[in-house]
């Protein structure tokens, strides 16, 4: 294990590394109690680390399969048509892992269509394209967090007491993070955001990793269970909520973390604002609302086990979305790295996001 | 470990079972994994486990604690003046050991006063009346529990959708139990209900407890994260929110297990009606409103660990309230041993509960 302060340098642009032969990514599982890295080099890898959410996040995943679509064909052999079979075949297999995210699918259609334009590229050339394309986007990703947080600061008051959800930080993204990107700007500017992190069962990312994140950079962070937000809304002074997306529907409905839209009830209720931060990668513009959104339901024993340890009847029926579905009218504003879009959604998101 | 079938028989009226010379529980931190008893023979072992929450919920805790206290005195010497002196002292200890639901000092003071109005008995005597008091007060909970199973049962239609939330059966009472009490009258009647058990973190109590009752019963139970009752009300079609009580304010004030709030807010939105079934015994008349009751806090390990293992940075700051307090309006009725109480309610509690 590392020291705290080698950790803390870590972290910040670690999340996704690229060696030149493979993706090393930090084992999320792991955190808090390891800070352990991996070599993502083949495909299968990058599937697997994906589909077990040792890599997670919209954005993070996105650009992790990005990078696994390069090392799904840099081995290809043949010619132009070969080498399409096989990526659009690697592409479809990546966006399986998980399906509610966005920027997964967004990413390897990016890199195909680039491909694609190259019209008089040999396989070789092709393969530079899918890489280049990759590392292009990690770097769009981090510049995206940094205008997030820019944009987003100016939203927090001195000691602004902000409460958040999931894992939307520096391990979400190819950057500082989204929600917690806007946290850390505001701390960096020395407006000290205070911060209650919900937990975010079944798999803990708020307890394991956005309460990890914030300590280690010293922001003030108090850690929650889910079914205590609401009281802390009543009782406590919140200013705000602010989580991340996976993906956001033309009209502003948002898939996020299940829970999200118990959040944005309850913030709805206190006359709290309800703030979403997400690079514009993340908005889908063919989804017309919520429903258009695919929710994935994950492994049942997630919810009837605790860290691997059974904490149910064995076998009962469980119902275990990873997503749910927040109305766009629950939203306050959307915190996007072109700025703060703020009601009417269909039409100011279309404009602000469009090309 | 017992069969199946044994353990069906032994759960209903087996949570408290006195002796002759000790109170036998059932260990509920152990469950679901281990059906394990307990027989505490003092005072000492009743305190640690209500404070441990071997025994819990707001019936059971009142009834354990009144058995506490005739083992606290039972060895007592001396006097008349000797005894009080011990049995203030005694009652004073099981009083702190959890301060929310009112069944447990309530209990205890109706013990000391009976005592106090056998003014010519002496010290054998006395013994003898707390004794009769804690055999009373578990029979009478036991009918509680029947009679709000009565009443409750005519609310939910055939193949109700019901939510619960932490355990509110008979392992948190003397009998069947008060919301579940509900659920296990209207199967009884051939309406089929089914529930959404929410797993009631920090120390899941309806993944543990809950699912546990429900499906050896063979209610058809469904297990979800306490984060996803918002979008099980949005999307799944639920007929009710059915919870238990710690302790009832004068103006409907509830304080319940933290989250409760939660769901009530989430129910208001949805439009559906949420209940709350509790006996006599957990209203409170000197509270007048909400404000009124304490909240206890607990240990933060409770939020950072799950059964010792670690899953949140060692020492981050957590806020770890045992209960919150809804507020009356939220609440549609309150299902009684005395009936189903509508609003308004200040006039319509005093006069149902009155005597």
């Amino acid at each position: 294990m590392m020291s705290p302060r080698r950790e803390i340098e870590a972290v910040a642009g670690d999340t996704l590394h690229w060696t030149g032969e493979a993706l090393r990514i930090i084992d999320q599982t792991r955190l808090p109690g390891r800070l352990d890295y991996r070599e993502l080099a083949t495909v299968g890898a990058v599937r697997e680390a994906i589909g077990s959410l040792r890599v997670r996040g919209a954005p993070a995943i996105g650009v992790a399969a990005a990078y696994g679509l390069y090392l799904g064909v840099r081995h290809c052999r043949g010619g132009r048509r070969a080498f399409f079979s096989r990526l659009t075949r690697v592409r479809m297999s990546l966006e399986a892992t998980r399906p509610t995210a966005v920027n997964l699918a967004g990413a390897l259609a990016r890199q195909e269509r680039c491909c694609r334009q190259a019209s008089a590229a040999g396989p070789e050339r092709l393969k530079e394209i899918v890489l280049a394309q990759a590392r292009a986007m990690q770097a769009a990703d981090a510049a995206s967090c940094a205008a997030i947080g820019r944009h987003g600061s100016s939203l927090l008051p001195a000691g602004a007491v902000v409460l958040t959800y999931c894992n939307a930080g520096a391990l979400a993204t190819a950057g500082e993070g989204t929600a917690l990107g806007v946290v850390y700007h505001a701390a960096a500017a020395g407006r000290a955001p205070r911060v209650y992190a919900c937990e975010t069962r079944p798999l803990l990312q708020g307890a394991r990793l956005t309460a990890w994140e914030l300590t280690r950079r010293g922001v003030d962070t108090t850690l929650v269970c889910d079914n205590m937000a609401g009281w802390v809304m009543k009782t406590k002074g919140v200013d705000m909520v602010l989580t991340g997306a996976d993906r956001i529907a033309a009209n502003g409905d948002t898939a996020n973390k299940i829970g999200t839209y118990t959040l944005a009830v309850l913030a709805h209720r206190h006359r709290v604002p309800f703030y979403i931060a997400a690079p514009a990668s993340t908005f889908d513009p063919a989804a017309g609302d919520g429903r258009d959104i695919p929710v994935e339901e994950r492994d049942p024993d997630e919810v009837r086990q605790f860290r691997g340890r059974s904490c149910a009847p064995p076998g009962v029926a469980v119902y275990n979305p990873a997503f749910d579905i927040t109305p766009g009218t629950l939203i306050r504003a959307f915190i996007t790295d072109r700025g703060i879009i703020r009601p009417p959604y269909p039409r100011r998101l279309a404009a602000r996001l469009a090309g």
